[in-house]
């Protein structure tokens, strides 16, 4: 089941593209990588995964894990119920990637542009259960009118509007509601019910706050679900779903799906939201020590925005976290040790302001992790995951990532 | 000599990768493409290097094009003195892929790490005259040994630090300075001389500012090179720049060479800083329409932060540009339209703060191209640019982009 191409070079391999060997991944050692490079803690992984799904399991509802954040077969298979699915993509390259590796029930989540139709019907003609995402008229219009050319009505969700942060169609619009559900459901295409995502939850400051706003979430896409059904419409799913909402919503009654992506590998973002700890984060950059600014207190490593992508979503929580925490190469955090800046290929690690703690002794050559801020950019960097489980330096697996649209 | 593997894929098309089909330039339009499609006017990137190369020739310097911005051999072969270079990277992946190019004079301008130094090795085996950069004695003992142990003399620069921006020795250490040179031209590598990177100059308010930091890199560049000199070492080479101040240095005298890389493309943070006008920026991610929020004012396109990256350098200038500048599908700005917000897959356009413009019209599938922050990052999530010509809609190129390191 091991995908081992493409492959992480390993230091001194002196290959070009396209003649890349696997590593022996019996043999190796992250220490022998070239750096940067993307690793995965496995075994973290696995824990995180596990624990968001006994917490849906305890509210009876289903996992449509968002593989927008892993965007790896290897990995949608350890997330999904089975390797049919399901599972929900952010472009359709994923559901095209996804679906030749055996899934076959996608949701794209993201609003649906028409021209996009013809590329939804030639994977549903595979054999693939891709649902779809309206939230206007004119989409929905255009849904119908594709699913009458290819005789194939194509099931669709409208998207419900349940925190203002985003797209979607709001509650109080409901005679716009049932209209494009009308369109939908008379016009050929397969009116399926309701989505939503609390986009909001990333900028809560508590997991009370969180709480309420998965409360909201719920009853904004049932009551939506309801006005359908009302207006004598099918609405047989509600689907909702941020990974904050996922783990601190306390009832799910009349949601049938919970969508999430984040919670696979959580983040920095996450852990300032108190949605996980520090030690939950999965994904780390690997980097090499290049040089030192000892008079600013700056260690200089080969890992910068590249490597880490430009997201910074500390920076507007309590604990900005820089570019990212920095750990030992075996991913335990040194005392307030940030990447404080980044080039497009250098890091510069600092102290946190004020703190009290030393910079550690880290010679040329010394290799570091960085946690990232956001799992999503900083894993959409790099081509492959380097599979390792805590606590150990060996390469246990290499998995491909899919990338574009 | 137009590559056009791997293709952006024409709407409709629904082949999986692996068997895409190269499109037909002379036939296909804009309009077909499947979006988000990141957009290179050939046109204006012309113009761009014309003026760079034709500055500098004023000046009687050599340009040294850092590749690290367009990644792509078609732009490499654009820019250069000739096919075999001069040219920098910033990546040694960078490198190799040029190197198989036919590039033959490239400089690694990122503090090298000792565990890469049989890659360099490697390449150089191949006849590639690549050189790199230390600013350490731990890195230049590193080098040395590797010239031994190759039987090669690694030709080297020392980094400089001319602004207290990231990494590099400072002229007042000069026993440093000459420590590290002696390293290297006593222990067996060839020390060519010095380079630096006014940094500095991306947070200028005005082109005076930018003169003032162009004149500091020259003279420190200068001044640590006559250090070396002065030690009985050679420094045949002085390297400076960064494109602000590649654009408005007014004495180059005593440097033999300027690096500049996103001087091909500008951004909006160029535009900001005054060193290039927006309607130079050639390069814009196309993105369709999907949705409206006519209560917020918001038009929802399918690019998000994926296709434009995170960057938002214009935050901290005069003018934030949020994600970006809006315009229409032949490159036209809309007035005061820009990218508000952006999620992973979806941008949220609108008006800016207290702009008394209008929204313009643009329904559900309408195209809009969209300027970015920075050239670097948004580049760097696409896999090959789509060439048009200014005020042209057909596509003429597909050209393929280096990724990874």
């Amino acid at each position: 089941m091991t995908s081992i191409m493409p492959t992480q070079r390993l230091r001194g391999e002196t290959t070009l593209v396209g003649d890349m060997q696997p590593v022996s991944a019996s043999t190796s050692s992250i220490e022998q990588l070239d750096t940067p490079a993307l690793l995965l803690d496995e075994t973290r992984m696995s824990r995180n995964i596990a624990r968001l799904r006994g917490g849906l399991a305890g509210l009876g509802v289903n996992l449509r894990p968002h593989l927008k954040t892993p965007k790896s077969l290897e990995i949608a298979r350890r997330v999904m119920d089975g390797p049919a699915g399901p599972a929900a993509v952010s472009t359709l390259r994923e559901a095209e990637q996804l679906a030749e590796g055996g899934v076959r029930d996608l949701l794209y989540a993201v609003g649906i542009a028409p021209g996009k139709l013809e590329r939804v019907s030639a994977l549903r003609r595979r054999g693939v259960e891709l649902s779809v995402v309206v939230d206007s008229l004119d989409a929905a219009i255009a849904v119908a009118k594709q699913s009458r050319i290819s005789r194939d009505p194509i099931p669709t969700l409208i998207e419900i509007d349940s925190d203002g942060h985003r797209a979607g169609v709001r509650r109080e619009l409901a005679g716009q509601l049932v209209s494009i559900g009308r369109v939908l459901h008379d016009g050929g295409a397969q009116l399926r019910g309701v989505m939503t995502h609390a986009g909001e939850s990333y900028a809560c400051d508590s997991v009370e706050a969180i709480g309420a706003i998965a409360e909201r979430e719920r009853s904004e896409a049932v009551a939506c679900a309801a006005l359908l059904r009302d207006a004598g419409l099918p609405a047989p799913v509600v689907s909702v779903g941020s990974t904050p909402t996922a783990h601190f919503a306390r009832d799910l009654s009349g949601v049938t799906e919970v969508r999430a992506g984040v919670f696979v590998f959580f983040d920095l973002v996450m852990a300032g939201l108190d949605v996980c700890t520090v030690d939950d984060i999965a994904l780390s950059v690997l980097a090499t020590v290049i040089g030192h600014q000892p008079d600013k207190g700056w260690i200089v490593v080969d890992a910068g925005w590249m490597a880490m992508s430009r997201d910074r979503g500390t920076a507007s929580q309590k604990l900005d976290q820089g570019y990212g925490v920095v750990c030992d190469v075996d991913g335990v955090p040194y005392p307030d040790l940030i990447m404080a800046r980044a080039n497009q290929e250098q890091g510069i690690l600092a102290l946190r302001d004020g703190s009290a703690a030393q910079l550690p002794h880290l010679p040329i050559g010394s290799l570091v992790r960085v946690l990232p801020n956001h799992a999503c950019p900083t894993a959409a960097q790099h081509d492959h995951y380097t599979v390792v489980q805590s606590g150990s330096r060996e390469i246990v697996g290499q998995w491909s990532r899919f990338r574009g649209w």
